[in-house]
């Protein structure tokens, strides 16, 4: 088994296939984790949410954490760690820009996510359509880990 | 689309078949994830690992949060999130009992993954298989939701 720092670019490549991984925001001192979709842009990830408990904390402390993976089997891997702060895109005029691109590079994916997140909403009895909160995660920090099969091990 | 709170037992049923997820610790205001493994029982995740970033800031905080999902589809999938507190099984007499009690229990059931911590130790140059770390992260909050496809759509 090898275990391998991935370069920027394989880092890059895996959020941009993937789209969905899990956030850690944190409030006081206990860390909060939750799965979530995204759109990769380089330097930045977009998502969208429903108001909850996340939101509420990272309005809060915008400093997150958002880690995605590819596991093909335990000896075939890849995870990916992006450290970074969160920006929402509230809706006014300032944002309105933001919105839109973000609005249409979610829908124009991942347009079942939707109904995932607006279950959810219905489910804590918080279902409202036209509160969609968008907001961006800011990369400052991505670093990578890719294990494969050591061809040592199948001579 | 149908999303639902689970009960405890389906959560803890989730848990037990997985052993397989996501840890988020912090240090001042930033979180930090990392995949791990575990082994659980009613109460407590097991785990193991090599010295690392998690566990330096584990030792300074002990708030942690593990979630595990498994995802059949967009339509179809459940998570878990717990909040719990670690607690080192350090190499003195007095966790002596509750370190060979973890051990056992992670040897029987996940012998690959010990393939996977050393060679990540291995890459940071602090490969030592002397140095293990056992933990339990104690649970004091499990909550889980799963979706499920909607009967009402496929009439």
């Amino acid at each position: 088994m090898l275990l391998r720092e991935m370069s920027r670019i394989e880092c890059d490549d895996l959020l941009s296939r993937l789209g969905y991984g899990r956030l850690a925001c944190a409030r006081d001192k206990q860390p909060y984790i939750v799965p979530i979709y995204f759109v990769f842009e380089p330097g930045c990830l977009y998502g969208f949410s429903t108001m909850g408990q996340k939101i509420e904390w990272m309005r809060l402390n915008s400093l997150v954490c958002v880690e995605a993976d590819e596991v093909r089997s335990h000896h075939e891997w890849s995870s990916v760690v992006v450290q970074g702060r969160y920006e929402e895109f509230t809706d006014n005029p300032e944002y309105s820009k933001q919105r839109q691109h973000a609005q249409s590079l979610l829908e124009q994916k991942r347009l079942l996510w939707w109904q995932t997140a607006f279950a959810a909403a219905q489910t804590r009895g918080r279902f409202d359509r036209d509160i969609t909160i968008f907001y961006c995660i800011h990369i400052d920090e991505i670093s990578g880990r890719r294990v494969s099969s050591d061809p040592v091990e199948h001579r």
